[in-house]
């Protein structure tokens, strides 16, 4: 069985938002065993959604489609998928009454506009939105499923476990078996080239797959089914690969470094803090996006100008003119200062010309010092990344990450 | 003239990764007046990726295609490209000896997999890749036009600039005619009932899109042709609107607010400092992603311990004691506290329950306080949010942006 997602929005194809409910709903799914054969976005266009639904129904058995529903007037998908499957739109009493009390519920009024959200297409099943005003919408036909749910992210999130559970109980599936392996300070084409070998010998039923991002390669090894054989032969390909690349291998599941080094410190009984300049805050805000992280993360300092190093951080004036604000030792005395501030267990810090221009002399842009502490020692190390704002901030909060994790152990 | 744009990549249809590339590159058409009519994920797929380029050469004049491009096996579609335009691979010399000093000034080693990029379909115009080692492919046949680039953002938005010069020198446009009003505080559902008689009299060829997302609605007023008529009906529609929504408008144009609060105060020249709790670093992040920003940022501290507050911001603990943490007295403290701190002019503070549990007995999950401090005064705010954390942080990001807003004036 095969799944076609579509999303409706003008906004979508003007590039103003980007489009996370595809992938969102595409993981849930693959996380339960079904597979998305294509993602399609298209306009607010009665025309274009019937077209839409119709070449997908001519490829797979189930279409989510998710937008268009709001109670405004650039919202159309629900009256276009009347016209679809030759239905009318009738009041629902039981979702209007539930409406009445999710309105009274965050202080809103029932107005022409909300209780139009209670008509809803007579033959169309509904899976009640308990987080919003617009309804989930089932439609079976021919043999052919189609699911309509909000465009809003938060609406379409709590309607998926519903989704998934009909679609379980509607369709056998087979069980994806899959291994991740994250791969830290290896070029995509220097890792290809060592892997060479061991991929060009890989079962012909498995499958490989490099998704780099800034500085990590995540590799997704798959095969269909999670049977006794496929385990047997996943081990003894897994055991080759960690032979290859050892101490590059730094997870091998598919987590986010903030998650990896939160539980470590969770499981160590150890406090965190951080002292930042070029991230400015978001090594913070990856640890504390993390549910739970107030168990290990005391807090820090975001120090974007000297004065805040020198006076809140206790950094030296006398070093910083001697060695430059982005060196080893100022982001050292960045992360003993705020360790010893915080009293957290181990500290890290970062300095560094994130860009586009520099108003350091003698550094470049993209250039980065992070250093780590704890009671007993302090670690530093200088890194050259790119010369994009956006990806250098990205690269120095991963590369902290990966230096606590080493030190956490 | 319409554009389709199509991904590849089954890191895409199993969610691994949000597809961010079609909309940053619909965003770039739109901003050169291009309109895209659809956008397709399909898997790494030769099958997928010929019937998916037929399918758009049905309904469109150019396809803008990204990912598959990259050295290693699992990508596909400059192979794929050279069968479905019945071309062959030849040696790029020219290419060759780029790859070779970009190879060198990045200290990597040219390899076979590499030199296999040097590798080019015949009939296909190359454009450049001054920042990777996939080159951008354009194909020409029967009218229509393909243009292949990288998968990797960074290498596709390097692209990007060249792909809309060619596409300006190809065709004629229309230049879209836009207008953008951000929309603060004001439910969407209350909006729409609010501006529904000034919306029924639009003309029929304005066009008015609802954008939601987390407490700001985006409203985008468009029309085809950037003309002196529309301009004069342009002006008289949003005089109009205006009048019914007054101060709610907290933008006339599509920014982000950390830029509106940068720009304001580099108007001002104010400097500004963060302490923040709940918000775990996050607004220091929003604040210091704009270039620029050293200008006016200080820094500032994430206090999210209470000995943090208590001992780095002044913050009371007899007060933490009395009023509870989530509190209008602790989050001024904050706030007075990194102010004098850092010696900033403005300074804003958070301090709340994110979620998805609470610890404070008398605070529910959503509930944030918000303060915004400078030499002379102090304000605070308490908001209740919903329930989930993500959507809570950004929520109080928001919020506090707009409460700097206000007090910058």
């Amino acid at each position: 069985m095969k799944i076609e997602i579509i999303t409706i929005g003008d906004e979508i194809l003007i590039g103003q938002i980007v489009d996370t409910n595809s992938a969102a709903m595409s993981k849930l799914l693959n996380e339960n065993g079904f597979s998305v054969k294509k993602i399609v976005s298209i306009a607010d266009n009665a025309n274009e959604i019937k077209q839409s639904v119709d070449a997908a129904f001519a490829e797979v058995d189930v279409v989510l489609l998710t937008g268009g529903l709001g109670p405004t007037n650039d919202d159309i998908t629900k009256k276009t998928l009347c016209d679809y499957f030759g239905t009318k739109l009738v009041f629902n009493q039981q979702v209007y009454d539930k409406l009445e009390k999710h309105l009274q519920a965050i202080n809103l009024p029932m107005n022409d506009m909300n209780k139009s959200q209670a008509y809803l297409p007579e033959i169309a099943t509904i899976i009640e939105n308990e987080v919003g005003t617009a309804q989930n919408m089932l439609f079976e036909k021919d043999g052919k499923i189609l699911i309509s749910m909000p465009g809003v992210p938060f609406e379409m999130k709590h309607a998926m476990p519903k989704v998934i559970d009909f679609l379980n109980e509607k369709f056998e599936k087979k069980e994806n078996f899959t291994r991740h392996f994250l791969v830290y300070g290896i070029p995509e084409s220097v890792l290809a080239t060592r892997l060479k070998d061991w991929e060009g010998a890989l079962p012909a039923d498995f499958h490989l797959a490099y998704l780099p991002s800034f500085g990590i390669v995540k590799l997704r090894l798959s095969t269909d089914e999670n049977n006794e054989n496929n385990q047997q032969r996943m081990a003894v390909i897994c055991e080759k690969l960690r032979a290859l690349l050892g101490k590059a291998i730094v997870a091998e599941e598919d987590i986010t470094m903030e998650e990896l080094v939160g539980r470590m410190l969770k499981e160590k009984n150890m406090t965190l803090a951080v002292a930042e300049s070029c991230t400015g805050g978001k090594i913070a805000h990856k640890i504390t996006s993390v549910p739970g992280s107030s168990a290990y993360f005391k807090g820090g300092v975001v120090a974007y100008t000297n004065s805040v190093k020198e006076e809140v951080l206790n950094v030296s004036a006398f070093d910083i003119d001697e060695y430059g604000v982005v060196s080893i030792p100022i982001v050292e005395q960045m992360a003993q200062g705020v360790l010893e501030l915080t009293e957290a267990d181990i500290a890290v810090a970062t300095s560094g010309v994130a860009g586009p221009t520099s108003n350091e002399k003698e550094k470049e842009v993209g250039t980065v010092c992070i250093a780590v502490a704890t009671a007993e020692s302090v670690m530093a190390q200088q890194f050259k990344f790119g010369n994009q704002r956006d990806k250098n901030i990205e690269r120095a909060c991963l590369a902290a990450l990966v230096m606590l994790k080493d030190a956490i152990g």
